[in-house]
C-alpha cells in the first residue's frame, strides 16, 4: 500500500486531480468538468469529484492510501478553508470547501490559490528544495505569485497574500481581467504579451505573419515560434514584456532578497526569449547590494501536472509541519 | 537589579544608545559622536562606545543588568552580524561589529538595519503587539521599511531584505541619495517632499512663503506648518507625496495582505496631512479583496527614542525566541 496525497486543482472550466507520493511521483491524474453539475451547487460538484477520484483510484494497480488532500482554487483561503467570491467559478459567495470535502476524506486538507500551491510544489518536489526564501511566478492567462519567506508561504493577515498580478504597472494603462486599470498581469502573462503584440502592430510598420492572425487566434506559443524565426514584432513583444517583468522583479528583490525566482506557465515556455531579457532588465534596475545574487529559473514542476503536483504538495507540507 | 537590553543605533553622525526593559521603559539614553574616533578605526570606536555606555549606566540609580544588546545600523546584516559597505559610515568594507562588540558584553547580540529594528520595536513594545503581519515604514532622510510575516521579520536570503525605499517609482525620474534613478525614497521621505515642493514652485504660480525659503533651509516640519495654514503649494506637496505612497502601499498590500501599516519618522509627524490622503489613494488603487481591510497607523514608538527602542527590542525578540 502506498501513501499518497490527493492533489486537486479547481479551475473555471476543469478540475484536475491526481495522486502524488512524498517524492513527487504521480500515480494517476485526470481532468473532469468543473461545470458538469448544476451551477453553484457545490454539494453536487464535490460528490461528483469524489466519485471521479474513486474511479481514478481504481485504475491504479497499486493500492493507494490517501493520507492528505491539497486543493488549489482561485481565491482559496488557507486560514478558513473557504473559496471566497471567486470571479470565474459558479460557486457564489463564501464556500466552505474543506469542511464539505472532508465528509468524503477525513484527512489533513489544505486550500490555497494555484500560484501558492505551485510555490509549495516547487519547495517540496522541485527546484526550490532546501530554499528558505524564493518567489514563484505563474505566467498563464494571468500572473499568479507565491512568496516563500523563512521556509513558509506568505498567506498574510486574511489568507489572500501574494497577488503580484495586481500590483500597478501603469495607473492609466490597460484594463485587466477584473476590470482594474494597469495591473501588471494585463502586461506580463500569456494574455498580456498577446495584447502587447497588438499594440506593437499599431506602433510598428514591419511586415510580419502576425498581421494575418486575429487576436482570438494568437497564442503565446505562436509568438515564441515567430521570435525563434527572428520576427521583429515578436522580438519586440518579448523585450517589452521582459522589461516590465524585470523591473518589477528588481522591486520584489529589494523587498524580499530571495535566493531565486521561478517562472512557470504558458509564457515561461518561451525559455531564453523570456528569461534572458528579463534577467538583463532585472539586473539593470537592481539595487546595488542585490546585483547578481538572484537567479531566475524555470520551474522544475512539469507543466502538464504542475497544478496537481502543487496542490498535492500542500498536503505533504501540512503533514510535515502541521500549523 | 533590573534586567535591561542595551539598544544602540549607529548613524553616520551620531550613535544613540540607551537601556530598555522588557516592557519598553527607557532607563537612560544618550547620543555620542560616531566620528569622534579616527575614521574607519572600528576598534577605537567600539571602545569609545563601551566607555560611554558604562558612564551612562552609572548615571542610573537602579542597578542595571545588561542581558542583551541590539544594534541598528545601515546595511547591518542580521545573519552575519556584519555591517557591509555602508555608504554613510566611515567603516570600510565588511565590519564584524557583533563579534567585536561581544568582547565588551558577552550577551545575546543582534544586528540589523534601523527600519527593521523599528519594526521589531513596534511588535515588542508598540502598536503591533500581537500582530503577525504588518509593515513598518520610516520616513526620514530616506524611506526605510521592515516587513513582518508570520510574526518574523523578513531578512531574506542574504540578510538585507526590506529595501522598499529603492523600489522604482519612475525609471526616468529623480536621482536618489545613492545615485540611482527614480527610487521611491527620492519622492516619499522628508527629503522627497522638499524636492516635491521645489518642483511645485516651478510648476505652480501661487504665492506662498515657500518662495522665500532656500532648499537647504526648508524642512518637512515647515511644510507641515504651512499646510496647516492652507498653503496651496504645501497642500499640493502632501497630496503628491500621499498619492505615490498610497499607490505603492496598495501594491504592498496585494503582496503581503498585512493587518496594518505603521508610519514613523520626520514626515509621519505631519499626521492627518499625510495619513488621510495616503489612505484615500491606497484604497483607490487597492485590489478589491483587500479594500478597507488595512489600517495606516502612526507608530506608537516615541519618535525621540524610536531608534534606540527598536534596537533594544531586537535583543528582547532574540531572548524570547532565539534563532
Amino acid at each position: 500500500m502506498k501513501n499518497v496525497a490527493l492533489g486537486i486543482d479547481i479551475g473555471g472550466t476543469n478540475t484536475k486531480f491526481g495522486f502524488v507520493d512524498r517524492e513527487g511521483n504521480m500515480y494517476a491524474e485526470t481532468s473532469v468538468s468543473t461545470v458538469k453539475t448544476a451551477p453553484g451547487d457545490v454539494d453536487a460538484y464535490l460528490k461528483y469529484v469524489y466519485e471521479e477520484v474513486e474511479k481514478l483510484r481504481e485504475t491504479v494497480n497499486e493500492e493507494l492510501n490517501i493520507v492528505g488532500c491539497g486543493i488549489g482554487a482561485p481565491n482559496g483561503n488557507y486560514f478558513t478553508g473557504t473559496i471566497e467570491y471567486a470571479p470565474n467559478l459558479t460557486f457564489q459567495g463564501v464556500v466552505p470547501i474543506i469542511e464539505l470535502f472532508q465528509k468524503y476524506y477525513d484527512v489533513p486538507m489544505v486550500l490555497t490559490n494555484d500560484a501558492n500551491a505551485a510555490a509549495i510544489g516547487e519547495m517540496i518536489y522541485g527546484g526550490a528544495k532546501g530554499m528558505k526564501n524564493f518567489i514563484m511566478i505563474t505566467l498563464g492567462t494571468g500572473l499568479g505569485s507565491g512568496f516563500v519567506v523563512n521556509g513558509d508561504l506568505i498567506y498574510g493577515h486574511d489568507g489572500f497574500a501574494g497577488e503580484m498580478g495586481h500590483i500597478m504597472n501603469n495607473p492609466k494603462g490597460r484594463t485587466c481581467g477584473l476590470g482594474r486599470k494597469g495591473c501588471l498581469e494585463a502586461y506580463v502573462s500569456a494574455t498580456g504579451i498577446k495584447r502587447t503584440v497588438f499594440k506593437l502592430l499599431a506602433d510598428m510598420t514591419e511586415e510580419t505573419p502576425l498581421r494575418d492572425i486575429t487576436f482570438n487566434d494568437l497564442t503565446a506559443a505562436k509568438i515564441t515560434e515567430l521570435a525563434m524565426q527572428g520576427d521583429p514584432v515578436a522580438d519586440a513583444a518579448f523585450d517589452y514584456t521582459a522589461e516590465l517583468l524585470g523591473r518589477k522583479l528588481s522591486d520584489m528583490v529589494a523587498i524580499f532578497s530571495p535566493q531565486a525566482i521561478f517562472l512557470l506557465g504558458g509564457l515561461a515556455k518561451a525559455g531564453d526569449f523570456l528569461f534572458k531579457p528579463t534577467k538583463k532588465y532585472m539586473e539593470e534596475h537592481m539595487f546595488e547590494i542585490f546585483k547578481n545574487k538572484v537567479s531566475i529559473l524555470p520551474s522544475a514542476l512539469e507543466d502538464r501536472n504542475a497544478a496537481v503536483s502543487g496542490s498535492s504538495a500542500l498536503a505533504w507540507k501540512e503533514i510535515d509541519s502541521p500549523r
